[in-house]
């Protein structure tokens, strides 16, 4: 029987072999045009800051377990990892965030308007893997493949959509199922669930039914959102590789932070309406600690674990269920370990 | 014999029939994902305000000019309007621009959070028309128009790393040449090689060299450029769409500031350095207006003039040798008619 700790090391060793494997083929494409050398080296930053390549393993993994060659779905996982890395640089920017991967913002660095302009050259680099696809793929399948990459970042958009509503508008009445829906389009689908669609268009060349994944994806996705926004909450500085409470100086619409405003007394929701409702400029360390510690008193850390902890829970269940015609294989260990990992990495 | 006015006719009648059908098909992309009413709104923002629609017109009648269908390269044709519209709102917000088409810019009404997503989800849309290429015109052309669409993505945002650059470190020894390479990344790609090389894909179904429109698109496209740039300075503010010496607030090196830079005396210079070094809401409409007066007095304007009339002349001769084997056609006639339009209008 595996434990725990086996299933650990199996993704731990899975996530370093792929992610080898698809930082190789990615500097191949940072270094494919060298006509500018400064813009290349911006467009490079961030994919060479490192990562965990969860997504590229996971589209790795899923295609290799329909029996897929090796590299086959390579070009597709560079794709989404260069595409993770164009959000990012949006999202820092959109999200005034000082810190990612242990390193000022890129905006902090080169300004707001450079940064715009090298996720945009990032996403547009994150086609090229993609339409390469058709020297190995075939045509045909490169183009299903784009097909679903042009849905899956649209999901994203319009779930990014939703959470910057929210604070633009400083909405404070919001709901666990509002926060899911949000996190289904702005993480699962380009975090879980596109990686495993085309792992698996790609391992059965167009030959299985995709929605079957939806819920394990959703599932997991959620699990790992939710203990990525924990992580900001709990970890040290230096180790977590963004500044400490950084969601909360953001005004970020966590799990937690919705779970507060609920159990809060009213003079206390006042308060975190008023700080929610002000830039990030002129909220205070003392305003910030403050939230920090009302988590802590409310339970809202605890309250969210238990979220992550179920959701982990559902996504094993569906596991068996979407995966059960799937012959046993590393790949297939690998996949079904990661609802525990998403929830137990710190 | 044609005159210019006959000409001008030609080019007006077609822009309208063009932009009217390009319009029309954008439309159902642009209504074609209901779930979240309000934020495709803010995608159809743009796009709804109008514009000349060159760049799509350009497209259509190149393909029709192969003896392409009508509706052929109307899917193509609205990509690049989606697209063109997601650098517009990137590059408002890059540049700080307060007015785009006569209207306060999305960033202006929305944030730059909002507007960063918008053109994102604008790019994005982009490439749904061209994915769905793949039902009218084949797997494979519509992959080779993914392919040029993505290189053409890329000069763009490359040309908009120089201009970027030239702002954030001040730079002020900048030569014609530097200009017109950056112009041709930035601007020339997207409105006019691009477009181009699209229609002869398509009108040919993959049948024809492409680097053959390079010259012409690269002339035309610069011409036109500097002649928008020239509006700026000259036209009033309402009938413009654009503040009034919106390029000079923005310290926008055009080819009339790089023609000043040179012509100025060492104190006018120091001067000019010193207004294009401090950020836009530290430049006075004194400073603004002071350097808009010099332009005029050192003849910035009029050599920006010739020299677009040059680029014009140089386009024209170029439509004969690149385009020598079409047959006559109001298509064909119409591409002619470009080079005299882009420096007449107004």
């Amino acid at each position: 029987m595996r434990t725990a700790t086996d299933s650990a090391v199996l993704v731990r060793e899975k996530l370093a072999e792929y992610g080898a494997a698809t930082q190789a083929r990615m500097r191949e494409y940072l270094r494919g045009r060298p006509r500018n050398p400064e813009f290349e080296e911006l467009i490079a930053d961030y994919p060479q800051r490192g990562g965990r390549a969860l997504r590229a393993s996971l589209c790795l993994a899923t295609a290799r377990a329909f029996g897929a060659y090796p590299t086959d779905a390579l070009n597709s996982a560079v794709a989404i990892e260069l595409l993770h890395n164009a959000f990012l640089v949006h999202d820092d920017v959109e999200d005034e965030s000082e810190e990612r991967r242990g390193r000022p913002t890129l905006h902090q660095r080169h300004g707001v308007p450079t940064a715009i302009n090298v996720g945009d050259a990032l996403a547009i680099l994150s086609l090229r893997p993609l339409i390469d696809n058709a020297g190995t793929l075939g045509v045909r399948l490169a183009l299903r493949i784009l097909e679903e990459a042009e849905r899956m970042a649209h999901e994203s958009v319009e779930g990014q959509s939703l959470e910057l509503a929210w604070r633009q508008h400083n909405v404070v009445e919001l709901r666990e199922v509002d926060y899911l829906q949000m996190v289904l389009k702005k993480t699962c689908w380009y975090t879980t669930i596109y990686p495993m669609r085309i792992g698996a268009l790609i391992g059965t060349r167009d030959g299985v039914e995709l929605d079957r994944y939806l819920r394990f994806g959703f599932f997991v996705g959620a699990a790992f959102q939710i203990q990525d926004d924990l992580l900001n909450l709990l970890e040290d500085e230096g180790r977590y590789g963004k500044e400490r409470y950084g969601d909360i100086w953001e005004g970020k619409r966590t799990l937690m932070l919705i779970h507060l405003l609920h159990a809060a007394s009213t003079e206390e929701r006042a308060r975190l309406s008023r700080v929610l409702g002000v830039s990030r400029a002129e909220r205070t360390s003392e305003d910030v600690s403050w939230i920090r510690e009302r988590m802590e008193e409310y339970g809202s850390i605890d309250y969210a674990r238990q979220i992550a902890h179920g959701l982990a829970g559902a996504a094993q269940h569906e596991f068996s269920v979407a995966c059960a015609d799937l012959p046993d294989s590393p790949d297939k260990r690998f996949m079904e370990a990661l609802p525990t990992w998403v929830i137990e990495r710190s």
